[in-house]
């Protein structure tokens, strides 16, 4: 059973670069894969694969237990059900759709309900790596929605290579994680890019920048969980660590730095702005984890 | 001699977090340690593990070969030189001081000068590691200013722990890495802060977050030698990453949820709008490291 299910046949939607490398594992762990797009021209090389072209969304729907979704965002997604209900007249096939658009948890819930109405079952989920990890132990999934359905698919699902984490029932959740990951993930990103201006224009090359920003960003990692856990408890002094105050003298130093060399300060300053009304409001001795509960609070 | 060195008397100047980290890793280390700070009454711990109090800065760089300080900022540092010129009313001691306080390189560039023209070595550096790390192995410092003085108080250094890296003889060239290191980490804890503030939201604890968010810091420190090659090699192309118009995407649902739940969206919007006037100037189908480029042109 397993084993049957391990080479079930298996439809994706989405032909962008994260589309491509999923249907690009399902054919490499040995499944009959349909792919479609709503443009034309994008699975070439899938097709090459032995991927078969879907006509529509339906097609797609109905050749397979397990269908992928994977799109800009949840309107894309919410405009290829319509196709597909336009297509069939009537209700759709009962597969299930594992939605890995990222969108927001409300956008998921309303998505699982209304492609219940159409008959279809829902799964939603996250994908926390890039492209280029899928099919790798690299990769990083999280689902949500009901769990029977999650464990059903989970062989299948296991072609996508790495961790698959189900995160319960609600359809939301993997969502409500996924835009907290997704925002430390793009902040850090649009930060780096920013530093690597600003050290272009003081003459250190982005490689000589590197190691020491890999440092950084693994320091980041590595006081992770015990900044998480003086959250949870409500530790917040700052006796012992930098300071918001200090914090602020650095940010303060950092936007000066970047304006005198003409790199948009504005990332930064907005940075400063939350620690600045941190304290303002009396925090200015506390440690920066004050400010995940200042910014829950206002 | 280098057992001799690895004795020497040291100063410490600004007792805040850092300062005594460093000046307790001194007197862990054997070091006749003596320390001053602005305010009385930081440094009673230091003193009853044997530290010795100046009464002044002109003291302090008075009793040992090297001194360091280590304050708020370069003007706090100016400020500790200007008492120690007063008190001597000539010229200061041939002292080795090592400014191990953030600022940016033009302030350094000023210090070097000014120490220099009191009679004083100057050495800058920056301790890339929180205060807790200091005297352990995971202690990161970056110097810059003379080779030969480096050189010669390397042994001394050596107290701090961990690694310290000489990056030139311009004493500004440690705190352009270091501006643009501090830049990544505190955006990157600012989003993070932030991350936390919208799972609490949605009821997803600090704890509960922070595995999946390790992963996503180790992300970027694992993908971050591989976007600096494509930044300085000049590769931009989106076709098998994550594109800036996805990234838009991502960001777009991102703010609506901050906004939805209450948590201010104003770092992200600012990361947003960056991505955006890339998209605006043509760079849509890019991959993210085109931001990096986008920023030092503009
Ligand atoms: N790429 C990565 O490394 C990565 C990593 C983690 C998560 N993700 C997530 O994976 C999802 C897909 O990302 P991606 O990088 O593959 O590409 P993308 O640029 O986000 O999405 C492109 C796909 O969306 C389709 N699409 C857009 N609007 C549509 C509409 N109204 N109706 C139907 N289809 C529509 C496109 O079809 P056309 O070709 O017809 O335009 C194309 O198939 C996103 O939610 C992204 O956040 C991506
Ligand atoms: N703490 C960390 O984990 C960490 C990590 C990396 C780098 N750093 C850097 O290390 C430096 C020191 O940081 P910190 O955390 O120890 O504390 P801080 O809050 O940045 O600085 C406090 C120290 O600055 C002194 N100070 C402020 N204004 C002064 C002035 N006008 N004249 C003389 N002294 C003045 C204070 O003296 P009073 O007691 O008299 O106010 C105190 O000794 C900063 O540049 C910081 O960025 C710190």
């Amino acid at each position: 059973m397993t084993q049957q299910l391990s080479h079930a046949p298996v439809s994706v939607l989405g032909m962008g670069p994260m589309g491509r490398a999923i249907a690009g594992a399902f054919l490499a762990a040995g499944h009959p894969t349909m792919v479609w797009n709503r443009t034309a021209g994008k699975a070439g090389e899938l097709v090459a694969r032995g991927a078969v072209l879907a006509d529509g969304p339906l097609a797609a729907l109905d050749a397979a237990e397990l269908a992928i979704v994977c799109v800009i965002d949840a309107n894309a997604v919410e405009a290829i059900l319509d196709q597909a209900r336009a297509e069939s007249g009537g209700p759709l096939p009962a597969t299930t759709l594992v939605n890995l658009t990222s969108d927001g948890p409300g956008r998921a819930r309303e998505l699982a309900a209304k492609a219940n109405d159409l008959g279809v079952r829902y799964l939603d989920g996250s994908i926390m790596t890039p492209a280029a990890a899928i099919g790798t132990e690299a990769t990083r999934v999280l689902y949500s929605g009901p769990a029977g359905l999650f464990e059903r698919h989970r062989p299948t699902l296991a072609a996508l290579g790495g961790a698959a984490v189900h995160l319960g029932d609600d359809p939301g959740r993997a969502a409500s994680f996924d835009v907290a990951l997704l925002n430390l993930f793009w902040t850090s990103i649009a930060g780096l890019m920013h530093s690597f201006a600003l050290a272009a224009r003081q003459n250190v090359p982005a490689t000589a920048l590197a190691p020491h920003a890999q440092q950084m960003a693994g320091l980041v990692a590595e006081l992770l969980p015990g900044l998480a856990a003086d959250i949870d408890a409500g530790r917040f002094s700052g006796a012992d660590s930098a300071s918001l105050t200090s914090v602020a003298a650095s940010l303060d130093h950092i936007v000066h730095v970047l304006e005198e060399t003409g790199i948009s300060a504005t990332l930064t300053r907005t940075a400063k702005g939350t620690v600045d009304a941190a304290i303002s409001a009396g925090h200015g001795g506390d440690a920066p984890v004050r400010l995940a509960e200042f910014l829950s609070r206002t």
